[in-house]
C-alpha cells in the first residue's frame, strides 16, 4: 500500500518494548465498542482490550465500577510448517503497522524469517464496522515464498481475559455453530448483563483439516491449509458481538440466538464487503469532521486526524445512556469513567462537527442526575453534585488509594471524589456553551435547565459564609491542579460558580418566559427567595487575588516555591524528591488551573491580567496531567505567544502519538485529543463565541500554509479557510 | 553444584515449548502450599500457580468449586544495567535448572549473553519449607562477566493471576511494610477465607535505589544494586503465606498482623538457615520413605523418588480436613478435586511409609460423610454416596461438560458425576487396607465403620432386583474405564460392592464384640434385617462372565470391535476417528478396568483367569488414562509377564518426567505417581497382604541389581532388600 504521511499513523519496526503504546495508537472503535491493536499472535506484552460503552460491572464490593474486559476476539495463532508464528524470534525481514485514519483500517505487513528458515509473508488487516457496530473482522493473508508445508490458524475467543485481575463475567456457554464459528456467552457479575461473543470463518485455500478445541472460558477454531510456495492462503474471522443492553435490539430477544443468526447472516457478505461498507461511513464522517492543514511537515496534519479519528471511534453515535470514557474504548486506565474531560476538553469537537453527538453526551449527564442528587444527599448536600468520576448511575465511582508514595511508603489516598467539586460547574458550563454554539433553546430549557438549576442549589449549599469578612467561601475543595489537595477559595472553582449562578438568573427569565419553562421550575420547587440567595452568593463570593495576580487558592502564595523547571522533564521525579505531603505545601502546579480559567471565561480577564497571570504560573506548572498543554497553547496564542502556542500544541499532539507521558499503554488520552482539536479550531484557528455570535480570529503558526475546517453553528454548517494572507468563512451545504 | 542421577531431576536446555511441562515438574510443595516451577522472570509461556490445600472457592455459582490459584509471589525481572533478562533473546550460553530430590531445592544456572553483548552469571535457588509450611524463599545472585552497570530486580507479588480466567480473590488491601516488605491481603468470593502473602527482601550488594510501586491487585519492591564485573551481587525473597483457616493460628488473631509478624521475625534469620531447616526435615522424611534401586541405568531410580518427592509434596502432614487432589498443588488441571485417585493409588505409599497420614486421608472421608450423606439423598439413595470428585465439604463437584466432540462438535457432557459410583466402594476397600496394613482396630471400629455402614446401605438403596432372573444388578453407572457411559453390571464394581457387603459382614461381627462399636450400629440405626438383605445382595449379585472371561459390563461383548492398536500412540486421534458416540459403542477401553479388578482382589482369582483377562482386555485398552500403566505392570507381574511388567512401569514412570501423555503442563498426574510406587512395592517387591500377614513375593527386573524400601506394617517399622540372589525382611528401630 501507498503510505500517506497525512492520512496514515505507521509503525515501521516490530518492537516488543512499544507494544503496549501502539495497541493503544491502533485502537479500533465504533462508539459502541472499541478493542485495542493487540497482535493476532501472542507477545508476553501483550494487553488485549475490548470495551462496550455503558457495559459497566462492579464484580467486587470493595472495587468500583468498570468496563470490563469482553473475551479477546483478536486472537489467531499461526503455525508455518509447524513453526509457530513469532516475531520476537527468527528474523522480521520486512514489518510496517499502518492505521489508515480515512477508511478505519488497520493493516500489517510483515515479512518473516522463521529460525529454519521459512520466508512467509503476512497481511494482516482489521477493520471495527462503523455502519454495523455488532461487527469487527480480520482478515489474514499468508504466502509461504520458501517452502511447501501446512498452515496452521488457530483462532480464539479468549474469555479468561480480566481487568488486570478482576474477573467481570460468569461464563454461561461456550460452542460451536455453523461451519466454522465458534462463540462464548458470559454475564456480567454484578450488573447481570450478558454478552455474546461469536467468531465465523471464512477459509481460503485447500483445508487439510480443521477442528475445534474449547477449555474454561475459552474456545478454538482450528484450520489446516495446503501451503504451496508463492501461493497465498488465508482466513477471515468475522466476529460478532451483542450485549443484553444494547439498543437496538428486537424486545424480549433470545440474545443468543439473535448473535448467532446475525452472525450467520454477515458471513453471507465477505470481508471485503463489508470493510467497504465501513469505509463509506468514515468517509461520510470526514466530510464534517476533517481538518487540512497544509505544512511542509505533515505531522501536525497527521495528529490533528488522529485525534479527530479517535474522537469519533470512542464516541457512542446515539447512545444517550452513555459518555466517552477519560480513556475511550483503549484501554483499561481509569475504568472507563466519565470525567470533566468529557464536557470541557472533548465535547467542543462534537458541538461543532457532530452536535447531536454533543447533545447526546450533555444528555447523559440529564440521565444520571439522580446519582448526582444521591451523592449530594450522601455528602450533606442539596440539589444534584456531579460525581468527579461517573459510570452508568452517575454515582461516585472514583477509586479511593492510588500509587504509593515514594516518602512514606504508603498508598496515597484519592480525595479527588471527595473534594475535586468543580465537576457540577463544569457540566454547567457546557450546557451553557451548546446552547451557545448550538441555539438549542429546547435543550436548553429542559434537560439543561434542570442541571443548571439542580447545581446551582448544590453550590448554595456548599458554600459558606464567613460572617467576619462577609464573603461566601468554598472550602476544603480540589481545583483542577489536583497536587493540592484541601484548599480553600480555589480561584478556578470560585468564579465558575459565580459565572454558573449569574447564567442561573438569564437562564430563569428564559424559563418564566415559557410555560413550560415555569413547569421545570415548578418541578424543581425554585422559589424566589432561594433565586435571590443564588445571586447574593455570586456577588459575594471570594476569589483571592492581588491586583492582577489572581490566587490559585487562598495561601497558595504562602507556599515554599520549588525548581519545577529541574522535574519537568522526568515523570516521577518530583515526587520522589518531595513526596505527595510536600507537594501539597510548594508552588507547583500539576497542570492549568488559574490558566484554565482564563482560557473558558476568557471575556472576563484583560489581555494584561492573562499576562501577568501566564508569567505566574506557567513556570511553576509540571504539565503532570495530559489536560494541560493543549489549554497552555491556546491561552499562549491569546497573549499572543505565537511560539509558545505552537510548542504547546505540539506537546499535546505528541502525547499520544509518541507516548510523551509514557502511559498511552493504558490508553489514549482523550482529553489531549479533544484539546488539540480546540488548540487548532480555537487557538490557532480563534473560533469563539461570544455573546451567542461566532467570531473568528486566526493566528497561523508559522510552520502552517493553510488551515481549513468545517463548523456547525446554530443549525448552520461554515467552513473556514485561513491562509496566511487571510481567511474567508463561507456556508456550506 | 555436582550432579547426582539418582536425585537430580535436570533439565538441560532452556525451551519455552517445553515451559509449562517444567513448570509442574519442577513444583515445590509442603503439603499445606505448593508453587509451580515457573521462573522468575516473565514469559508468554509462564503460567504461575500457588495453591493451598483444601482452600476452595466457589466463584461463579455455574462453576465448580476449586483451589484458587494464589497471588504469584515467584516474581521478580531483572534488570542487567537496563536489559531485561529475557532467555529468548540474546544467547543462551550455560543454562541447567537442577531439582534436588533429596533436599527438595530447585536450583537454577545461567549465563546469558544480552542483545547488547553483556554477559552474566546467575543463580537462582528456590524452596517451599517443609519445616514452616507458611514459608517459601528465592535467592537470586547475580555476576555481570563482562561490565559494570546497575543490576534491578523487580520482585513482585501478583494478585492478577487467576484460574484459567477465574477470579477467586476479592483484593481487600496491598502495602509496604518493614524496610523491604510487600503484602497483599485478600479474601475469596464465596468462601470468604483470608490470604495472606507478604514478601520481605534482603539485598546483597551496594543499593543504588529503591522504591515500591503498586497497582491493580499488585505490588513491586524495585531494587537497583550496583554491578561491578565479576562481582555478585543479589536478592532474597523470603515469602510468607497465611490462610485465615489455617489449622495453626492463635484464637481470634489478625491476620495480617499475624502473617507480618511472623515474616518480620523469620526475616531475621537468613535465606540459607531456613534452607538448611528445611533439608533437615527431608531427610527425616526419606529415612523412611525412601526406596533404593541399584541397576546400570539410574533413570528407574531417580524416577522413583521423583513419585515419592512429589508425593510428599503434595500431601497434607496433619490436616485431615484436606485430601490429596489428583494433579496435588502443581497445577489448576483437575481444579483441586479429590478421585478414588487418592484411595487406590496414592494412599498405599502413605500406608507403608506413613500411617499417621493416610489415617488423615481416610479421616477426610470421614469427615466429609455428611456431604456424602447429602450426594445419595439428593440422587434418590440410602446412606453415604461418595462424590466422584470430591473438595472441601465431600458434596459432588464433577463439571457438567468437558472438551468438544470432534464428530459433534458440541461440549461433550461429563456423566461421571452421576454415574460413576465406584468411588463409594474403592473407599471401604482402601479402609478395609488400611486396617489391614497398619492393625488400627480404632479407626476400622470408629471412623471406619461408620463409612462402610453408610456405604452399604447406599449399595443396598443402589441395586435393583431382576425377578426374572433373581440376580441383582447395578444398571447405569460408569466404571474404571470411562469410555463406556450408562452401562449395567460393571464387573469392576458388582464384584467390589459383592466384597464390600461381605466385609461390612466382618466388620459388624467385630461391632458386635465392643461397647463402642454397638454405639456405632445404635447411631446409624443398622437393624438385623438391613444386615441380611446385604448379605442377600452379596449372594445374588449379577457377574457377568463367560466361563475365565469375566465380561467388563453386560452386553460389552456384543460391541464392535476395532483395532486399537492403531491409534494407541497418538493422542486424540481414536476420538477424531470415531467420536465418543461411536466409542461408547466399540471394545475399547480407556484404562485398566477387569485388570484393575484383578488387582485389587488378586487373592479371588486364579492365575488362569488372571491370563485370560488380561490376554483379553490388554490388548483393547488405549491407556488414555495415567492410571493404567502402572496396574498393568502389577498384574503382568503376577502372570510372570516380566518384560510387559517393565515396559508398563517405564510407561508410568515416564508419564510425567517426559510427558508422555502431553499434558502435564496442567499439572503432575498424582495417581501415577503412586501407581509407579505401587508398582515397585506391590509389583516388584511383590509385597501383598493376605488376611493380615505380610507375604514378599519379589520379581526383580533384569535391569535391576537389588531394590531396598522400608515398610511401616502394623506398627513395625521392616526393610526389604531384595537381591538378584534373594532377599530378606528385617525389622528396624
Amino acid at each position: 500500500m501507498t503510505l500517506d504521511p497525512r492520512w496514515h499513523v505507521v509503525e515501521e519496526k516490530f518492537d516488543p518494548k512499544k507494544m503496549g503504546h501502539y495497541e493503544s495508537v491502533f485502537t479500533l472503535g465504533n462508539g459502541y465498542l472499541g478493542t485495542r491493536g493487540v497482535f493476532e499472535e501472542l507477545y508476553r506484552e501483550r494487553t488485549p482490550g475490548t470495551f462496550v460503552a455503558g457495559l459497566f460491572d462492579q464484580a467486587h464490593p470493595n472495587e468500583v465500577t468498570e468496563l470490563p474486559n469482553l473475551p479477546d476476539w483478536v486472537e489467531v495463532s499461526i503455525l508455518l510448517n509447524g513453526e509457530e508464528l513469532d516475531l520476537t524470534q527468527g528474523q522480521v525481514l520486512q514489518y510496517r503497522r499502518v492505521l489508515d485514519l480515512k477508511g478505519g483500517v488497520l493493516t500489517r505487513e510483515v515479512v518473516w524469517e522463521s529460525p529454519q528458515g521459512r520466508r512467509t509473508a503476512l497481511r494482516f488487516r482489521r477493520f471495527v464496522s462503523l455502519a454495523n457496530v455488532h461487527l469487527v473482522g480480520i482478515s489474514i493473508a499468508v504466502t509461504p515464498e520458501n517452502y511447501d508445508g501446512p498452515i496452521e490458524f488457530r483462532s480464539a475467543l479468549n474469555g479468561q481475559v480480566t481487568n488486570s485481575g478482576t474477573q467481570h463475567f460468569t461464563s454461561i456457554e461456550h460452542s460451536t455453530y455453523a461451519h466454522r464459528g465458534i462463540y462464548l456467552l458470559q454475564e456480567t457479575v454484578q450488573s447481570k448483563q450478558q454478552v455474546v461473543v461469536a467468531a465465523n470463518h471464512v477459509v481460503h485455500g485447500v483445508l487439510l483439516d480443521e477442528s475445534f478445541k474449547n477449555a474454561h472460558r475459552r474456545i478454538v477454531y482450528n484450520a489446516v491449509l495446503s501451503g504451496k510456495r508463492g501461493q497465498t492462503v488465508g482466513i477471515d474471522k468475522l466476529t460478532t458481538i451483542y450485549t443484553s443492553r444494547d439498543q437496538d435490539l428486537p424486545r424480549a430477544v433470545n440474545l443468543l440466538h439473535h448473535a448467532l443468526a446475525a452472525s450467520s447472516r454477515q458471513t453471507q457478505q465477505g470481508f471485503d464487503q463489508h470493510l467497504e461498507v465501513h469505509q463509506q461511513v468514515w468517509e461520510q464522517r470526514w466530510q464534517w469532521a476533517d481538518i487540512e492543514i497544509v505544512s511542509d511537515d505533515h505531522f501536525d496534519q497527521l495528529v490533528v486526524r488522529f485525534a479527530v479519528f479517535h474522537l469519533i471511534q470512542m464516541t457512542p453515535w446515539n447512545d444517550p445512556r452513555v459518555s466517552v470514557a477519560a480513556k475511550g474504548l483503549s484501554g483499561e486506565g481509569y475504568k472507563g469513567h466519565v470525567f470533566w474531560d468529557t464536557e470541557i476538553f472533548i465535547l467542543p469537537f462534537f458541538l461543532y462537527s457532530f452536535p447531536q453527538v454533543a447533545k447526546n453526551l450533555l444528555t447523559y449527564r440529564y440521565l444520571t442526575l439522580p446519582g448526582a442528587i444521591t451523592n449530594a444527599a450522601q455528602n450533606g448536600y442539596s440539589g444534584a453534585m456531579f460525581a468527579w468520576e461517573s459510570a452508568d448511575t452517575g454515582e461516585e465511582t472514583t477509586p479511593e488509594v492510588g500509587g504509593i508514595d515514594p516518602v512514606t511508603r504508603k498508598p496515597i489516598p484519592i480525595l479527588c471524589g471527595k473534594q475535586e467539586h468543580h465537576i457540577s460547574v463544569d457540566i454547567p458550563y457546557a450546557i451553557w456553551n451548546y446552547y451557545q454554539v448550538t441555539g438549542d433553546r429546547d435543550f436548553l430549557l429542559k434537560e439543561g435547565a434542570e442541571i443548571l438549576l439542580l447545581t446551582a442549589r448544590f453550590w448554595a449549599s456548599r458554600v459558606s459564609y464567613n460572617p467576619d469578612r462577609d464573603w461566601y467561601e468554598i472550602k476544603e475543595v480540589i481545583g483542577p491542579d489536583e497536587y493540592k489537595e484541601g484548599i480553600d477559595n480555589n480561584y478556578y472553582t470560585n468564579a465558575l460558580v459565580q459565572w454558573h449562578l449569574k447564567k442561573t438568573a438569564e437562564l430563569v427569565k428564559l424559563l418564566k418566559e415559557s410555560p413550560a419553562g415555569q413547569c421545570v421550575l415548578l418541578k424543581l420547587g425554585v422559589t424566589e427567595g432561594e433565586l435571590q440567595d443564588w445571586q447574593v452568593i455570586a456577588a459575594k463570593i471570594r476569589l483571592p487575588r492581588e491586583g492582577e495576580l489572581l490566587h490559585q487558592f487562598e495561601g497558595f502564595m504562602e507556599l515554599q516555591e520549588i525548581d519545577v523547571l529541574k522535574y519537568r522533564d522526568v515523570p516521577g521525579l518530583l515526587q520522589k524528591a518531595y513526596g505527595w505531603e510536600e507537594i501539597n505545601r510548594s508552588q507547583v502546579l500539576k497542570q492549568a488551573d488559574v490558566v484554565m480559567l482564563l482560557y473558558l471565561l476568557g471575556d472576563e480577564f484583560t489581555l494584561a491580567e492573562k499576562r501577568v497571570n501566564w508569567d505566574f504560573y506557567e513556570p511553576k506548572t509540571m504539565h503532570d496531567s495530559s489536560l494541560s498543554a493543549a489549554i497552555h497553547s491556546i491561552v499562549a496564542n491569546d497573549i499572543d505567544l505565537a511560539e509558545e502556542a505552537y510548542a504547546y500544541f505540539q506537546k499535546a499532539a505528541r502525547i499520544d502519538l509518541t507516548n510523551s507521558m509514557g502511559n498511552t499503554h493504558a490508553g489514549l488520552h482523550a482529553a489531549s485529543l479533544g484539546g488539540c482539536w480546540q488548540a487548532v479550531v480555537h487557538g490557532f484557528g480563534g473560533v469563539r463565541v461570544k455573546s451567542g455570535e461566532l467570531s473568528v480570529t486566526p493566528k497561523l503558526p508559522k510552520a502552517w500554509h493553510s488551515l481549513r475546517f468545517k463548523l456547525a453553528f446554530q443549525g448552520k454548517r461554515l467552513q473556514v479557510s485561513i491562509r496566511r494572507d487571510g481567511y474567508e468563512v463561507t456556508t456550506v451545504d
